[in-house]
This record gives structure tokens, sequence and C-alpha cells, in this order.
């Protein structure tokens, strides 16, 4: 298992008239809690890309316990239980200051390979950079 | 049950650079789909704004099957499976120009009185416009 | 000179705490007007990036004259005073349901070859399609 | 005069397919400038509100001189050159890491008293934070 936190503010555009921060918002905070917990274990999003490989988001659940706020610095706890296969699977936390569980956030992604556009293994330098976490 | 179909065209702002309609929008999408399933029965989500209710979202759910891409027409497909009780669930199905399904979503929402912000069931005159259909 | 009108409606997630469109927000607007217009000439944006040229914004203005509200079906008049040459203009005003005018625009965009990624002059076949209306 | 930097880092969300951080994205960018800009001199925005003021957009500009693009870590100077008065000004530059310019734009916001909604002066408590700078 590996875990990694992120603190992100929340925007006067994320926002809606009820107050909260809006629903839909949640899947960019999801991202960057994936993104910052592939920088952390060595790698970038970026540098997959680079290297022939796009993630797209094959499924995304969510639960909305209370909402974030305008101003809140929330953060994004980022959770992989499973070793990358053909697909990598992510779980979130997402808590404001005060230390309460505010959203619960899951995404499945599968490699594809950029050239060919088709579904392919996770690429030997990220199975190696998670290795030691599994 | 009853079900709504609206369309909605893909914004350059809303495509990303592997060239999809980002993942993150289709909360929004799901947002419009309910939006003008109320309109069509008779009242609109302002309305029930005014009359002293909001809906925040409690769940959602996402199956990307295919990716939309820029300037695509989408239809949005939203079925409304179940009488609204203290929640209101909408299932949407999401197609491109040519009848391919690209995405499949779920949102339950509940009903919360907006003086004081508690749980409450779904107001009378919008238990009526739903009666018919169930 | 060349006008035309587009409708569409203000989204819960464009609003903001404020109770408004969020400013941020026109500019997707300007961009639905400008596309709407090449549309209805004869083309589309998508088309011109197939011929092998993007459109990157140099310069955009926003004058907020008043908010945009939830749900507002808003009119988005797009206004070419000028034939394109390495640039193309575009002037928008946003009106609500009332006739209110609540925004005036404008951006500039520059023509770039996809391949070379170099400015260019606009293509013949958009010339064209402009030519009647200066 | 006073100066403030803030780093933020581009949203695979906020790209387009052009490769590009959308060219709306960047008012957002403007408002994280200018929040975090009343951070640092000793208020927030979130506090202005609180104390009865809301700060709406009354004019924007933005000149887009090279793309920021996906993963880049921005930074945003902000500045205001003038004393608040029944408006406040920011101006904002954007660079990437390579330290070149990107973006240039400007804000003008008006004081609106949140309970009558007019115009109105800066509040005092805002004065008197900007006082020592000008």
């Amino acid at each position: 298992m590996y875990t990694h936190e992120h603190k992100v503010r929340i925007r006067y555009a994320e926002t809606d008239q009820m107050g909260y921060c809006y629903y839909g918002n949640y899947p960019q905070f999801y991202e960057i809690g994936r993104v910052e917990t592939l920088r952390s274990i060595g790698t970038s999003y970026k540098e997959i890309e680079k290297k022939g490989f796009i993630l797209p988001v094959a499924n995304l659940t969510a639960k909305y316990l209370k909402p974030a706020l305008y101003d809140d610095l929330i953060t994004i706890k980022t959770i992989v239980k499973n070793k990358p296969t053909v697909k990598i699977e992510f779980d979130y936390e997402i808590y404001n200051e005060k230390g309460e569980l505010l959203n619960i956030g899951y995404t499945k992604l599968v490699f594809v390979n950029n050239q060919t556009m088709r579904p392919c293994f996770c690429p030997d330098f990220l199975t190696n950079l998670f290795a030691k976490y599994f």
C-alpha cells in the first residue's frame, strides 16, 4: 500500500451559489491527488505521457459527506492499495483543516499505448517504482 | 419511470490534451441532465431553491466507455427510476451523434431545507409532479 | 460586418457563492459565440483544425455590467467587424432574457499553422466564407 | 505599490486539445493571485465577505504571450499599483519555471456592500492594511 497527502485551497471559482464547493470539482481534486502521488514516488504523469502512455479514467465513484467551503485548505489523501496491472486504482479521502472527512473517492484508470491507442500493461519503470510498496 | 433527453455540445474548454472531453466534466453534464428533466415535468431546480430546498449530491458514480470529443453534440439521457423520498436518484446515459454509448452515470441527491439546513422529505409539489410516472 | 446570436443556459457549476455566474466563465461563452459564428457561415472550428490551423487567443477583454444568474438563458451576440488577416477579431455582447446587456467582450485570435507552429495568414476557404460580409 | 508572488501548478483539467492551458483558466489564476495578495497583507477575501463586502469584477484584460503547459509550475505575480478607493485594481504577470513571461493580466474590482448591494468605499480595515505601501 502507498499513501500520499497533498493540500490544495478551494478557489472562489469552485464554489456554487449553495455556498459549497461544487460537486463536479472533486474529480479535479482526485486528479491532483494521483498526480502528486506519482510525483512523490519519483515520476510524473507528464513523464508517463512522454514515455508513450496515457491513462484515461474508466470508473469514478464519489461520496460526499460534508461540503468543502470557500478558502478551505483541503488535504487530499491518495491511497494505492494494489499493484498496477493493466489498470491502476486510486482511493481518495478529502479532509478539511479541522480534520473532518469531507469526501471519499475512487478512480480506476487503464493504461493505453498512445501510438496504437490500445490497452496495455503498466510500463516497467512504473511497476518498479511501486514495487517496494507491495 | 421517467426519462428525458437533452443535447449539449462539447466545448473546447472541456477538452484536455489527450484530445478527450476531460472526465471531470461529466458531473456537469449530469447536472444539466437532471435540471432539464425537472424542467420537462413542469418545475425547475431554480424554483425548488426558491421554495426553500437545496439538493446537494450525496453519491456519484461514472463509467467511461468511450471518449466524448470536441464539438460532439452529445445526448444526455436522464432516467428517474424511483419516486423521490428523502432522496432523489438519477441515472444517466450519454451518447454521441452516432448513437454510441459513451458514459453511464448515477447521482443520489438529498433534500435539505435551506432554512434549517437539515434533511427533509421531497416537497409535495415535486412529489405530485412525479406522481403520474410511478 | 457579420453578426450571429446563440443562446446558452447558465449551469449551477458556473455560479459562485456570490450567487453570480463566476467572471472566469465568460471566456467560455465567448468561445461558444465564435464557434457558433463559424458554424453559421458554413465551417466549424473543428474543421479549421482538421485543415491544419489552430487559433490561439492573443488578447481578451471583458467588461462586466450586470451579473448573469443561475438558469438564465443568455444570448451571446458575436460580431465580426473586420475581415480576417493574420488575426481574427470577435466582439461579444451578452444579454439576459429581459434583454439587459450584461457583458461586453473582445478577443483577438491569431492563425497558426499546426505543423510548423508558426503564425500564418487566414486560410483561403475561411477568407472566402467571410468575403461577402465585408 | 505592493507586489506578491504565488505558485500554482497547471492541472490536466486545465489543458485543452491544443495542448495549451485553456485561455479561459487565466481569470482563475488572477483570482488566486489577488486572494493570496490579500492574505499576504494580513486579511483574506473570505474575511472581507464576512465583514459585509463583496468585490465583483468590473473589468478584465488578458494578453497571452506564450502558452502555459500541463504540469508547469507557474508563478503568478500580482501588483497593486494604486490605493483602493471605490475600486481596487490588480495587475498580473504569469511566468513559467524558465522565467518566461507567459501572460499579462489586469482586473478592476468594485466594493459592494452585501446588505444593500450598492457600491461603497473600500472598508477602513483594508485601507489601513494597504496604507504603508502607498
